[in-house]
């Protein structure tokens, strides 16, 4: 059988082999566990919808990302495709919407980790197979559900370990009052926010150039630039500042006056101290009808996640509008990161087990057994080195596995009923009687972490 | 956007409600640590491989049942596949084995627990997507490895509630020792097998002629019968007859006398009291070369998991073996069996909220936020009604989401710093000071679990 072919995974996807898996594994259990805290529950869908479910939905760029499967059988000669790939998790979920609409509560709130898959072309950070991590919270326009994501989404990365990230809000409505004042044409809006969006970046004069390039006056362009200008210090500021700049536009008063509540409230929770009103950001705009939120880190291009509100779309099987607002969290740069920050626990690093038993000799197999069996029922991870060989060649094999600690039971161990623990790290020895391994071994490990 | 398209999930494959993911992600959590304490890793793989990975390894049929996708971009009008979804888990860790040789232990033990997708035709039961989980240990061929995945096993089924399954277990050079002994011609064993894989369901008459049926004379199935006729009681009675069954040949005799071995070192752990020793299993029988298991229950027609020892399997990309012992259990059945006998426990079928802080009015937003707030500190899942609403609406539908207990805090309560906590079972309202609210709450659970 053997075969010349490559063994590499397919361009664009990974394997994960379990260090990837635990350091992935412990991302996805701390966000599980925070938004479960905040009432949000878990909905999975199939990896693939019928082809007619997606196409359309993403534009005609996203048609061609789309991966599409052959139909089955005897039509598979004919090359066409009637099943598509997930895209993302949020067509899917407006499909669950509409499909389970009498089992769904009012407000369903939901946390959705899965992997989506794009044929883009494959590059550095940019995968074909990747994992979204969503949470939507539908059929509420309070401004309790913003609060409560905000919240749940700061309480995300703070348990994860980041204690610096800013939590950008804007509001739809009071982006587009501000471009209506500035005298943009409702046509320009598009254009517009993308040079306006690299105010951060690039700074004022560059966007002031870019504007213009893209058809907006010049004078337009420094109106823009004007009222754009972002306020320094906490979040009233800017919230004064919109208010009064808005002052004259009755839906752009109303988005500033949301904005205001929003932040009220998201104050007293645990997005506390984090959110910063950012008049200029956008995210892409198209869909977002009320807040617009977005994560950042300083030493991150782009951000961590982002969201907000979209009224228009999670309706779009149903042909009827439900309110929704949401925030995706990015998993795959959450995760890079972490590691490039060192910022996972010593235990989600902690190598294959926490103690391995060594074999003796073959007589020893069953006590060898036993032994593990003891110990794991006090939760502890163990391995068995499988074969009778010589212990330097067991232990070498602990160490180069991250396993901390080694246990031996030879003929005189067993006979006197004790262990003999080996830690891995400091190469000391201690004998400890067999009822009490697992307490010794446990607390090894917990000096460690 | 209105739609008038199907809004269920495709044929074949299903969505997975809160309810459901719950139950699944109960019995992934038990299974995980479970594997996590006998020492075998995570592992996980992109869900579709180059098409050459896949094409060829499952037979004609399963070439017919694998799922191609089209080639991106310009390419797909061609109607050629480049891709096709995972058929399995032992295909894509054979490609990890050979791809990262350098890095794998030399003891590699992995589990694996992600989706499958086959084209089949849809049935009852039958799915085109479904999840597999895998177990496997490479690199050794002591009878400590098989001892190791039955006692792992057997944990996961007693973890689950599981108290009536049954471990079968068989030895490949013993059913093929046999089969020579009753005089069965090699080319006639898979057929032979086929058939005696049924004496449970059909009895001897029916498989005798299903034997002769099948090409084999009369006089050697009849032998067949006599050789294969289960031995009753535990697993050392059937271990003898095997010995003296297989005397006269050499790799029977040695696979009986491995049989005994693995017996006796499984009989000392988790699996203790569980396995039976079953001549006749086969199960499909092509690739395992050495012992052969399966899980039964009583109350079920087929297997909730089956494997045994594939020494020759594993290489197939590395072009020399790798001995490697693995067991797959049948996640979907076991949930399904799971469902049917009702053997969740009640915090996993357990609504979507340990509590509901309800909303008074708008001034009390902030509030209720911060009540959610102090409960979630203490591990509490917290669901916040979002809207100002007649206080009998929000308990209402507290119980359609079968939340237990509901949160009010009004003017009154605010004011005298507690909150009123209701049990929605009883109806029982009960003021308790704020600050013990959390563990009230937690209380209640607890008496109702």
């Amino acid at each position: 059988m053997a075969d010349k072919q490559s063994t590499k995974p397919p361009g664009g996807t990974r394997d994960f082999l379990p260090d990837d898996v635990r350091r992935r594994e412990h991302v996805i259990g701390v966000v599980r566990g925070v938004y479960e805290r905040y009432g949000f529950e878990p909905l999975e869908t199939p990896a693939f919808e019928n082809i007619e479910t997606l196409l359309g939905k993403y534009g005609e760029e996203g048609n061609k990302l789309i991966f599409k499967i052959l139909k089955r059988g005897e039509h598979e000669g004919t090359g066409e495709a009637d099943l598509a790939l997930r895209y993302d998790l949020t067509v899917p979920l407006a499909r669950v919407v509409a499909q389970y609409q009498n089992e769904l509560p009012k407000f369903f709130k939901r946390y959705q980790i899965q992997p989506v898959w794009r044929a883009d072309r494959p590059a550095r950070g940019r995968f074909r197979e990747f994992y979204q991590c969503d949470i939507d919270a539908m059929g509420s326009t309070s401004p309790v559900v913003e609060a409560e994501i905000l919240s749940a989404v700061s309480e995300v990365l703070a348990t994860l370990g980041f204690n610096d990230f800013t939590v950008r809000l804007n509001h739809r409505a009071a982006l587009t009052g501000l471009l209506e004042t500035a005298g943009v044409a409702a046509a320009g809006h598009a254009d517009a926010l993308v040079a306006l969006d690299k105010l951060d970046k690039i700074g004022p004069q560059a966007v002031a150039a870019e504007l213009t390039n893209r058809g907006i006056a010049a004078d337009v362009a420094a109106k823009c630039l004007l009222l754009f200008a972002e306020e320094q210090g906490g979040a009233e500021a800017p919230l004064d500042r919109l208010a009064t700049l808005l002052r004259a536009h009755d839906a752009g008063a109303k988005g500033a006056a949301e904005l205001r509540q929003i932040v009220a409230l998201a104050e007293g929770t645990a997005a506390a101290g984090r959110i910063r009103v950012d008049p200029s950001l956008a995210r892409g705009l198209s869909y977002y009808t009320g807040a617009i939120m977005e994560i950042a880190v300083p030493d991150l291009a782009g951000s961590l996640g982002g969201g907000g509100r979209y009224d228009n779309l999670i309706g779009m099987f149903l042909g009827r509008d439900i309110p929704a607002c949401g925030f995706s969290l990015g998993l795959e740069r959450i995760i890079v990161v972490m590691t490039e920050r060192n910022m996972f626990p010593a235990a989600v690093a902690g190598g294959a087990a926490d103690v391995m038993v060594t074999l003796w000799n073959d007589d020893a197999r069953a006590d060898a057994l036993a032994l593990a069996g003891e110990l794991r029922k006090s939760g502890l991870r163990v391995d068995v080195y499988p074969e009778a060989d010589k212990l330097g060649k067991q232990f070498k094999y602990a160490s180069s596995r991250n396993v901390p600690c080694v246990a031996i039971v030879g003929d005189d161990e067993r006979a006197q009923g004790i262990v003999a623990i080996k830690d891995m790290k400091s190469g000391e020895q201690t004998a400890v009687p067999r009822a009490d391994a697992a307490a010794f071994v446990a607390r090894k490990l917990e000096l460690r972490s």
